[in-house]
């Protein structure tokens, strides 16, 4: 046993308590696996009188966030207060500036200002982690930035917002239709207080742009991630996909082309046999994949007390340890600027449209698609009692650019009786 | 950048060649990651003129592994060779004599002396790293060692031989029997020399041991497995399962109990709608559990060059990076003697029967069953064109004994007409 490895908490909500719940439930076991004891010296949260369900007569007491830095019985800083500014960027920026480590579960504040912080980081000889910044409980950024290292990265997907998958799913299941689960999901509390956060695929694009840079070696780019939120699924898309074998997942999807980085997340389709088209409710699903190992597929709760908990505490073990891990697992300064990708590269998609009953409807459609270059894999068109029938179609491979080419000039068909749905199939 | 890593890699079958590739196509992007150049100094194998496919002019060449840790020029040996014992076992030994690190894909050797090694490593301040041998791809040791290192866990369970795998999703897809299926996958080289290794589930209970021992903190203990073979699953037992909707697996399972240490590898029924349900082919699967992470699920190639090559990069990256974690995770030292449990904790069970088709025969079983204390969850009698009726009874949870005991006393009945096949359902 050498010295005890002292935390100071920041943030006492969900993950904090967690924390303090492990370190308390498990000292002998953490400190036979780290080789030495990991200790809570001190916290820091807004209310000191609040009942979390926990013993913190221990822990020295701090109202400022920013002052467990400055203490001496204190080596980690652990970051869960959230926010991508303000205290959260105060007290990391002040715990590097004092020597300590950090481990945030920050997924906001490093999306935004990740790069520098972890410059800063370096060139003072600290690490910052951020295992659960991502995807919560599963361990991905470990497996991505140690487990994959041998392997170019050629891919990452994930779905790694589990209220919108929740529903998403909700809605197939029940029924229902967006607003209405939209609405039942924030009586539940499964949204943040701002909730397009979640359903504008904000907080599953902060994950994504983060896990880019482990895998691309690039500064991580949150503002080149093309971001398009769940609002505008229908349940008649989430249907008429089910019918032709997909389902719509929020689907994050990262790669390096010669054109540049591409960062997505937005609605997509994936084959319902699929892994991605498996994973139901909240559970979060992250797909990565190298030129070496193939594709490994990692599932696991996306939230809660003690996943999130058990991430951070990886990362405190790894402290523990004696790891110094880069925050991007390599040197900050060594990463590129990313070169966003102008527009995705070409996929198959999901086409929906309404058109009028009348002879040579189809093919005035049909035509324009293949003037535009787009070529048809699968087509279905479906009963319908008023005048204008449902057609789904699948297209081969095409750019996004060539499609919306196509969809622009249907309105002069005159058949196209309201604006065509235009999903993205991902290739899993 | 500081010094070069140098390996001297004992084996240039599938993985050493893998290996080799790796380190001879990603130099720039392994040194931006590692901090360090990663090279190869030193190589040894069998035939030193076989044709792999790549440039090995710049290597020293050892034709007795053993002698590449006399080298001073070599950090880390590389052993790809596999077997338990010969020349994989010297050469493991040799390297940590003489002051080397080692990373190891083989399962057979660590299942088997692995306790002795790590001792004899830590003792000399070296390290032995393995995530090759489990799983090939798949990050697992990682996973389970640092990932979840603030976990007690309470369950791991894996898919871990492709070939079985394989093996029964055949048997299920193209209505084949097992022997069927052997002879082909015999044929196409899918199996191991002594293919015992592989569908005796030894192959997986090496892997599974290695993994209990991380989990549990127990010496590892192979003789602890409880191994059964898929020789005895019948294309009746896939079919009949399914109608029940399960699919037949060769389940690795280990977890802790009061009673000891309970580590099973053997056919099972798991949902056909969970995740390992879902698993067709060759491709692996492990669920790991943790009291706060709760339930991970990790899905990868299980073999192969890349994959395999793949692992065995991600410990010479973390050596590279400073890692000097102990080869199960603590001390080899303060690992314990596992407690082997007597029997595995109750479950429920499938349980295939024919019965002779006359008045009361399915009163008499179920009687004898209701004694024994099995309760019956669902029941099924089958169409039949013979005298004997096929019956399959799923059972409420159970211990082994009471359903063998009841096994026993059907005999007696006159209308079992055959021996009937119990198979344990894994709740996942």
């Amino acid at each position: 046993m050498t010295d005890p490895l002292r935390l100071g908490i920041a943030g006492l909500g969900t993950v904090g308590t967690g924390i303090v719940r492990i370190v308390q439930t498990h000292g002998d076991l953490l400190a036979a696996r780290a080789g030495r004891p990991i200790v809570i010296t001190a916290v820091s949260a807004r209310s000191r009188t609040k009942d979390r369900g926990i013993d913190l007569s221990a822990y020295a007491w701090e109202s400022d966030p920013t002052a467990l830095s400055a203490r001496d019985d204190v080596d980690v800083v652990i970051e869960v207060m959230g926010g991508d500014d303000g205290p959260a960027k105060a007290t990391t920026e002040a715990a590097i500036a004092q020597g300590k480590d950090v481990v945030s579960a920050n997924k906001a504040l490093l999306a935004i200002h990740g790069q520098a912080l972890a410059e800063a980081a370096e060139a003072a000889g600290r690490v910052i982690r951020f295992e659960a910044a991502v995807a919560g409980g599963i361990p991905v950024v470990k497996a991505l930035t140690e487990g994959l290292a041998g392997n170019e990265i050629t891919r990452i997907m994930g779905v790694m917002n589990g209220s919108c998958n929740y529903i998403l799913t909700r809605m197939e299941d029940a029924g229902l239709t967006y607003q209405e689960v939209f609405d039942e999901a924030d009586a539940l509390g499964y949204l943040e207080a701002d909730p397009e956060l979640d359903v504008g695929g904000i907080d599953a694009g902060h994950k994504l742009a983060l896990l880019s840079s482990i895998a691309f070696g690039t500064q991580v780019d949150f503002a080149g991630v093309a971001l398009e939120g769940i609002g505008s699924v229908t349940i008649d898309d989430i249907r008429q996909a089910a019918d032709m074998g997909f389902k719509i997942k929020l689907l994050g999807v990262a790669q390096l082309t010669g054109r540049g980085l591409e960062q997505r997340m937005s609605p997509c389709l994936v084959p319902d046999t699929s892994p991605l088209g498996q994973l139901s409710g909240g559970t979060n699903m992250v797909v990565l994949e190298g030129d070496a190992v193939g594709q490994i597929v990692l599932r696991g709760a996306g939230a809660g007390e003690g996943p999130t908990a058990s991430a951070v505490m990886s990362d405190v073990m790894d402290i523990a340890r004696g790891s110094r891990l880069s925050t991007f697992g390599q040197p900050a300064k060594t990463l590129r600027k990313a070169r966003a990708a102008q527009a995705a590269i070409a996929a198959p998609y999901y086409l929906r449209l309404r058109l009028l009953d009348k002879p040579g409807a189809l093919a005035k459609v049909a035509s324009i698609l293949g003037d535009a270059g787009v070529s048809i894999d699968r087509m279905r068109q479906y009963d319908h009692k008023d005048s204008a029938a449902p057609v789904l179609i699948v297209t081969h491979k095409t750019t996004r650019a060539a499609l919306d080419e196509a969809i622009a000039r249907f309105d002069s068909t005159g058949v196209v009786t309201q604006p065509p749905v235009a999903i993205r199939i991902e290739t899993v």
